[in-house]
């Protein structure tokens, strides 16, 4: 390996028994690749263990010859069991030390919540000597960062909303500033619903390379695609030319399944178009039984435009709340696009909502029959009191993507609607 | 490292660029640790690569040294960035070829759909020399199993429905069988809510030390705890013994806590006994907008008992669609108990549920006051008519979290309202 591949190679390590055991899953080493990619880093490799010091020690000296950096999380803790500092410090051949400044910190943060200090937290003040110490504002872990080996070691606590500002404020300066020519990376996203990530692989050709630059990446969730492009160049301005000409070329294929270029979240995007525009939406949710509703009331302010939402499950709730006739359900089922078009017109009329978005289908497991297969979802959208009518067939995944399918074309169809609305009336 | 204690250990890798460029995380590998302690296994460390050959050879050669055996889900499929099967040919010195019967199977797969066999796809019949095939169910990625340096190497296929049950039934049995000895092992779980974590540890006692026979082991998650106890001895009788006796002192020190011995889904335990008592429910949800009903209806055939679910997420919905008297909220505000109450008499009296819950609290991140903090949830139950109120106040961790805690405290009043209900009327 090159010293140059070397220097930009990144390792992450969690600890921790709950990881190693299955009971726990592991996020926070995705999160800091993110990151790290973002800012030119190419994070090679990901490695878990148990509350293991032996493990740990031995695992760091092996990353540490084939990495610049290694970042751990996890293990800071005050217990017997939270084993990172003395691990760190054996690998990297030194004592631990107690930081009085630290110590003195703890003490102060118990004595401000009327907390006993019990001698057992001193623990969380013993750093390896001569490392620099990471403060921590939301707990009392601190974190660390130390030379082994020729790879900079750092530890951050395992809590998200602890490790996830030190990372972006504490970390990520440093790790830059340790590099002295990073390649110059820049990135574009785009958020798409409602085409498949085969259709975007053919229609994108040449772009998805492997040795291609920009290179495009693609995740695909629930109808939804994440399409990242991940510009290198000698210098900034290059790299900003080429990710610029590409996502410009990306717009122009993609435009009318293109929902947001920095939201991945759907239900957020329409959220705050609604509240920026000012237009009420309500929701009729039969299969998806409140899931739209759940999602929508996630994006913080929403109750200047939703107010109402209706989760009619049975027939005899859609007929009661929404006025939809007994005998169109009786024609026509209640999986069916009259159905579908008399919930969003009763919920638009119930609350007098600009926009209504009606779903109704079959979720599965049972339930099914060859006309009105699992997956089968009827979608009436009333706009100003004018309901149109959508169907989609979505695979038989389980039901929890159907639903999750549901929920999101609904949000897709409202965000269309809207798209093509007057202003606030 | 002693013999025994290699040959239990187990290690998982999980490959694919995705997973180490952070767009998706690794679930696969906490799963398969989770089955493997099951039955005795210790799983001792994850390893995460990108599509990267050499990188896993390097891997493989590394782990094989210390565990018994490595289960590595990923890069099985047909392009050439599914390096899976290269790589652990290499690492075991064997030369990569291709099985007839595989190929055989995969033409009359791709023939069944109608689809043309393109050549890139019997890649996908190559195996390592010497590896025994392991048939896939559900896709069109076979595993293999081959030792390497004396563990043996198994291979699956990355998507979690092909994964699990060739896990379940063709790797388990495989494992168990190689190890001459395995330890009995006895697991038993214990599904709690309302109960905070440092609470159980402090009830709990010696029981929760490292060396404990039974162990245990506690993960939290919004509201609840789930117990485990992990008991080991020379026969079977002996671990269940230790087991029971252990599991009959749990249940008798947390029995008013504890919801479930098998289903961590406190949702899904609620549905199933309304649906098995036949007892209707309804929701009337605020802050948590559809949340709670959004749960509720996951659970199949819940439409036996569940028809009905109301958001009403501003005031005039609440009067609107529950009658809330105008005075009642004017005088009270809506986060109050004489609001919850009458929301969930409101709720049961429009639909004739036996059983209805009302949730109305600040989620955040604005609308707290000093008197009424983010966090401050009230309920209101209704059972057959009678209604009572409770109020809670969560810690202010995150307008999901205070949804999430304040959904399941729902359930949780549902469900014990339920153990005090008489019989279907």
């Amino acid at each position: 390996m090159s010293a140059r591949r070397r220097e930009l190679a990144v390792a992450l390590v969690a600890t921790g028994d709950e990881l190693v055991e299955g009971r726990h899953v592991d996020t926070n080493s995705a999160e800091i690749a993110r990151e790290l990619l973002a800012v030119g880093f190419e994070p090679r490799r990901f490695t878990v263990l148990g509350d293991d010091e032996d493990g740990l020690v031995h695992a760091l000296l092996e990353l540490a010859a084939g990495h610049g950096a290694i970042v751990i999380t996890g293990g800071l803790g005050p217990t017997l069991d939270d084993v990172t500092r003395h691990a760190v410090a054996r690998a990297a051949g030194v004592a631990l030390a107690r930081d009085e400044g630290v110590l003195a910190g703890l003490r102060e943060r118990f004595a401000r919540r009327g907390r006993p200090f019990a001698e057992a937290n001193t623990r969380q003040a013993l750093f390896p000597a001569g490392a620099e110490v990471l403060p921590n504002a939301n707990g009392t872990a601190a974190g660390f960062a130390i030379p082994v080996a020729g790879a900079l070691v750092v530890a951050l606590p395992g809590p998200p909303r602890e490790m996830r500002p030190m990372l972006a404020e504490l970390v990520v300066p440093r790790l830059v500033a340790r590099v002295a020519d990073l390649p110059c990376v820049e990135r574009r996203a785009f958020h798409l619903f409602g085409l498949p990530e085969s259709a975007f692989a053919d229609a994108a050709g040449a772009w998805m390379e492997r040795g291609a630059n920009p290179l495009v990446g693609v995740t695909a969730s629930g109808g939804r695609l994440s399409v990242t492009l991940r510009a290198e160049a000698a210098t900034r301005a290059a790299a900003r030319e080429l990710a610029d000409a590409r996502a410009a070329e990306v717009r122009a294929r993609f435009a009318s399944w293109i929902f947001s270029e920095d939201e991945p979240d759907l239900a957020a995007v329409l959220g705050r178009e609604l509240i920026a525009r000012g237009v009420s939406v309500t929701l009729a949710e039969s299969c998806t039984g409140g899931l739209a509703a759940e999602r929508l009331t996630r994006v913080p302010g929403i109750s200047a435009v939703f107010g109402t939402g209706f989760v009619t499950y049975a027939d005899e709730a859609k007929t009661r709340l929404l006025g939809v006739e007994p005998a169109l359900l009786a024609a026509h089922g209640a999986v069916s696009a009259p159905v579908a078009a008399a919930m969003a017109r009763g919920a638009a009329r119930h609350c007098g909502a600009r926009l209504a978005v009606a779903i109704t289908g079959i979720a599965g497991p049972g339930g099914g029959s060859p006309e009105k297969p699992v997956g089968l979802v009827h979608f009436g959208v009333s706009v100003d009191g004018v309901v149109s009518t959508e169907e989609r067939r979505f695979l038989d995944l389980g039901r929890d993507l159907v639903r999750d399918f549901a929920a999101s074309t609904a949000f897709d169809l409202l965000r269309k609607a809207l798209c093509g609305l007057a202003p606030a009336r």
